[in-house]
């Protein structure tokens, strides 16, 4: 059965030539920069109203329900474990104790097949490639990503091969073999994963497609799904800041890019959030960049951080992040380990939610923006948890 | 604001006297058994229809859906961190590969805060407690009831007291200390936690309502929308055979009554599953005293498995399970440790979802019971994954 989406083509960020959507594509051929996907926004606002989704659970709710804007065409290949429509909470108990009682946290941890918002991005992107005709897929991975592939690809019946680098902490390497998946470690970080994963492919008789986070057109349209859910769930208003963990990114120009296509949709209005992107004091290139007004990120040498998905030294997407924080007239904040250990018992005890670290760091990174005035304290804000705590119980044994 | 709850008193399970609903109250101060939550059904048929269940989503849909036939009173008091309203899976590759096409996974680990079906019978517990005014409560576990009970009294604002064995994995000690909880290790198992648990609360100045399951009457009804779940998502017809896990056994006891009570709201016809009940073979009570044709289990000494949740060698409803699985027609089955860890890679593998040995179990279960002609290849089967593997990964460490 056809789905409602109404993609058209794809189109490159950078020289903005347009590629025909139904082939298995990575990155723009002409100038090697992240492919968009386009949609008849007209089209899709036809049946994509807010009435129309209040009716849409699809079983028990998944980011499915925005299919109009999403790229799958036959409903047979939307792979579903979870993926999206995750809770957002007004977190009062903690509002009331930083003195900012406006607090949301978009839990991505629960309501995510393997506990992190990384199956949002591969839900999407495993399904298109499966229904382009993709046999065996490869990725490198701080961790959370190598799960989520691991995942679909199994729920399809896809060869999955991910690389992660050989420090990552054992559940991960656990739960992508107990999913089938084809496992290696790589003496490195994830862009030397990255680089050793190409190798592999080029020998390999299958040919593996590359599901590198923005190497190719649609974890970007699965990461968007927050933004879409973020003001569907705040009824179609959205909240006066973003903050949010930046490792490569993609969540975070993925919203954008939402909600510059709900705006064309006429389902917004007003304006957009002041978007904030936390790194770790470690591994900040994009914080860096900003400060230094740079179009690009310099890559960040000897990256080291607890959060696993902030240990990113270089992001493809870096000048999408970038352009993001500048034109909503954001900001870029630095936050480091102890903090982080601080903030989520902080966060975990005043709401309920075990955070990722890399959620903890956006509540540090609130309390800094709330003490410099930058966030004043009648404001709606909120805080993106990517994932569960439990994959990174290990840094709490050490301490 | 009011919910829609037709509560009406409690009713002991045993003797069936009835009591007051709105006090803080444990056992049946007569004999000593669980008490169950009564509903005006009449009523609560008028509002829950299968139509105006379609129109909830309650933010992102959790089990409070069913309020009519939960104990919450005032809105305010309905604690949600994502509890239920999990996936129904119809596991497509893996019924193919062992030979029965219409098995379903419902699948407990994604959708439930903590990553476990605690979160379901501690999410309603806890909120009838909070709207009965406790100010403190305690919990023995085998580890994720005492992670659930830290999750929910957080976001209330109560005192948690969790008691755990010593050898309980690490995570769920740092998952209830990151929560907030007051963590006790006990030498011993859930049962010696428990009397630890009761000799603490009265030493203690501030009182502790305990939450033993099955010593309160509000986790069954918390644990009894997996039944209402099953109904709704199969389209009020129910699988020809359950096959559940079990530890404490309320889930299944919940079930059972679930099916009861919407046989009364006239939202079931057509007979009832015949429910199978899986236990480890290093500790199976309810096995032998089913085998044995008693109506109570004896304890099980030396109690030792890889599952956690079913290292549970005295069930205080042992009486209740024995009855459920006579009057449905339906089985017990052990299945060792090993069996465990091989379906764990094949349902993993098969459908994405990585299952916490406890759901393995049900699968190895499965196939005994297909190869035994007890299950029919056209029959519908559903297995119940009461949790995400990811708590459970040191295990396979050790192979």
């Amino acid at each position: 059965m056809a789905t409602l989406s109404t993609l058209m083509h794809l189109e490159c960020s950078m020289c903005t030539k347009s590629f025909d959507a139904k082939q298995l594509i990575n990155m723009c051929p002409t100038c090697q920069s992240p492919l968009f996907a386009r949609y008849n926004l007209e089209k899709a606002k036809e049946t994509m109203t807010p009435k129309a989704l209040k009716e849409r659970t699809h079983n028990t709710g998944s980011l499915w329900r925005y299919e109009e804007v999403l790229p799958i065409q036959q409903k047979d290949y939307m792979l579903s474990l979870g993926e999206g429509w995750t809770m957002l909470h007004h977190a009062k108990r903690l509002g009331d104790h930083i003195g900012c009682p406006n607090t949301f946290i978009k839990d991505e941890g629960t309501h995510n097949a393997t506990g992190s918002f990384k199956a949002r991005g591969l839900s999407v992107a495993v399904s298109r490639a499966y229904e382009l005709g993709a046999k065996a897929l490869s990725v490198p991975s701080a961790g959370n990503a190598a799960g989520a592939t691991a995942a679909y690809a199994a729920a399809a019946g896809l060869q999955a091969h991910v690389y992660m680098p050989q420090d990552v902490p054992l559940v991960f390497r656990v739960e992508c073999e107990q999913l089938g998946a084809h496992v290696t470690l790589v003496d490195g970080l994830i862009n030397d994963c990255g680089q050793r994963a190409k190798r592999d492919a080029e020998k390999s008789s299958i040919q593996r497609f590359d599901l590198s986070t923005l190497k190719e057109p649609y974890r970007l349209e699965g990461k968007k799904t927050m933004g879409y859910e973020l003001a569907e769930q705040l009824d179609w208003k959205l909240p006066d800041v973003i903050i949010y963990p930046t490792g490569g990114g993609t969540g975070l120009v993925g919203m954008w890019k939402a909600f510059s296509e709900m705006k064309q949709m006429g389902l917004l209005d007003g304006k957009r959030p002041r978007m904030v992107s936390v790194q770790s004091t470690g591994c900040a290139p994009i914080i860096r960049a900003f400060q230094e007004g740079k179009k690009h990120a310099e890559p960040w040498e000897n990256a080291k951080t607890c959060a696993d998905g902030l240990r990113v030294p270089v992001a493809v997407g870096d000048f999408l992040i970038l352009d993001a924080l500048r034109e909503s007239g954001g900001t870029a904040v630095a936050v480091d380990d102890s903090e982080m250990f601080k903030y989520t018992k902080i966060m975990g005890s005043h709401t309920g939610i075990f955070p990722a670290p890399e959620g903890a760091a956006c509540l540090a990174a609130q309390i800094k923006l709330l003490k410099s005035g930058w966030i004043k304290s009648d404001e709606t804000v909120v805080l993106f948890n990517t994932g569960t705590g439990l994959k990174y119980f290990n840094i709490y044994t050490t301490m």
